[in-house]
């Protein structure tokens, strides 16, 4: 490998690309990635298959508190966590843009390798294309993921009912706030850092010790508002959140004032909302709290029967209905 | 949906996005996509788990003979298939740049769902996310797929030995031929045709038929020559192909001659070569012969003991080793 960044020649299907292959993304994903030319096969435990798919898109590729690379891993692991399984195989699709340092794919793999390890899941299958510069963005990356799904869990947002206990597994709306405020040059001292983490453990201690999850959501893009609304309507339950039980750290709180955005619009990716049954929540938040990436779960409102939106109680007893976003405040950060 | 392009917006995790969802995608992708929002949850037929993935570049989108989203349904399915994999489900991963009419995406999904249907095959998850224009170039899909190996079954490019007659499928290079003079308007008329197709029906007959299928490849990016370099160093055999047996079409020939290109180098995106054992070569091709895909497989050559090289015979007994080229040469093909 002479050069020193990505050419397009290294998608071409000819020397380049073995050559890429061989000496920077095998080695970089080390042990946990197996060489399979077309599809991995694999023995799979028995139970129902779990299956789902993210591209990644973020911007920029580093950023305070993980990059790329990590968020791929996590935004994927935690997708099927959200469906109760547990993730086991991941495929990594490359989308790179002619010119990106060989050095800066090199980091992202590295923390694919890591964050892959610390997950438990293994990379089975990959592909790498190169787009021509003015086309990519540096790295762009879908990770897919297969799980498997325990007997006898059936997790599911229609399953909500009035009555059922509100979730929040930490502080809300920091990933958004650490992109933007990189991105914006906001200069905040310290930087606020994404909250980038596998939920996986968290939901599997939950599933372990009997708690009956209605729903798990993680509130990626759109933020817990988008992840509730959608609760809301699968359920037709209203969900009622009281506004001082919202965590929301000091920082991530002031930068929002700042960027004139709603915490509650901006999204995690290391956080998760579950509906539980009300005589089930005392013991889901001490199961929560006893794992690292959950320590700081509480409860925040209750399912209701009524229409299906998502209300802000504040102190005062008075009720806000929180909407969805048009959309155009978060581009590009998953 | 108001308006007739992709904004950034469509990929900010709001309102815009949800109707690009409702209004675009999923009717596009009709009864054989199922809208789990985090993960899909399947019930896996017993058997070993097929794993791949695959992004899908091409440019131009609309091609003589298929688009990016046939294409990237085949490419998966064939993947799955040269695992001797019966393909199930696939994910669908959406990087769509802003400003691309939202009838060229009408299309693309139009195309996917029926590509889908005819391999029998259903998108089980998906995701869109959207890159600012100059970030992108219209669409890039992301296919993952998974299947299921039927017990028995193991097609390992290890498994070749000396002595195995060598397949392909139909006329090798078409594909590439297709794009470039797509791309490079050589006016061939009647164009090209890519050979874009699904050969999982085909694999499953040969399997069916209890042919002793030793290796399966199918030859994309670096053409028919990458596929079989890649079989003689995992078997350590010498491939020997007769040059007057490799099938290539007078058209695809006549196009390479202008592009200064070996049709062998050349990708295609519906065919594929195997390794099977002497005795088992004439009735592997009876069973090809009878599914319409492979209407036109032949014996191309054989396995022998030797270095693992890949060998082009003349007619006239001479000798001439094909090797892989660097890569420039076709980028963005698939």
């Amino acid at each position: 490998m002479t050069t020193e960044v990505v050419r397009l020649a290294h998608g071409g299907g000819g020397r380049l690309q073995a050559g890429l292959l061989d000496e920077v993304i095998l080695p970089a994903l080390g042990a946990r990635a197996c060489g399979a030319p077309d599809a991995a096969v694999l023995d799979a435990p028995g139970g129902r298959l779990a299956l789902t798919t993210d591209s990644f898109v973020v911007r920029p590729l580093f950023f305070p508190g993980g990059d790329i690379g990590r968020l791929a891993v996590h935004g994927t692991v935690n997708d099927l966590a959200m469906a109760g399984a547990r993730p086991l195989w991941l495929t990594l699709g490359l989308i790179l843009e002619e010119g990106l340092p060989l050095e800066d794919l090199r980091r992202v793999l590295a923390s694919v390798s890591a964050a892959a390890e610390e997950c438990g899941v293994q990379v089975v299958a990959g592909d790498t294309k190169v787009v021509e510069a003015g086309h990519g963005d540096g790295v762009y990356i879908n990770t897919s993921g297969a799980g498997v799904v325990p007997d006898g869990v059936g997790i599911e947002p229609t399953a909500i009912r009035p009555g059922d206990v509100l979730l929040a597994s930490g502080d809300l709306g920091r990933h958004g706030v650490a992109i933007l405020a990189a991105r914006e040059n906001l200069g905040l001292e310290p930087p606020v850092p994404s909250d980038s983490a596998s939920v996986a453990a968290a939901v599997a201690a939950l599933l372990d010790a009997g708690v009956a999850v209605h729903a798990l959501r993680d509130p990626t893009r759109g933020g817990a508002v988008a992840a509730l609304q959608e609760l809301a309507d699968a359920s037709g339950c209203r969900l009622v959140l009281e506004d001082e039980a919202i965590p929301v750290r000091e920082d991530v709180r002031g930068a929002c004032e700042i960027l004139g955005l709603d915490p509650l619009h901006s999204a995690c990716e290391g956080r998760f909302l579950a509906a539980v049954p009300a005589d089930h929540a005392e013991q889901a938040l001490a199961v929560l709290q006893s794992v690292p990436v959950t320590r700081d779960a509480v409860a925040i409102g209750r399912a209701v029967a009524g229409d299906p939106a998502v209300i802000r109680r504040l102190a005062t007893g008075v009720e806000r209905r929180l909407v969805l976003p048009a959309g155009e405040q978060l581009p590009r950060i998953c």
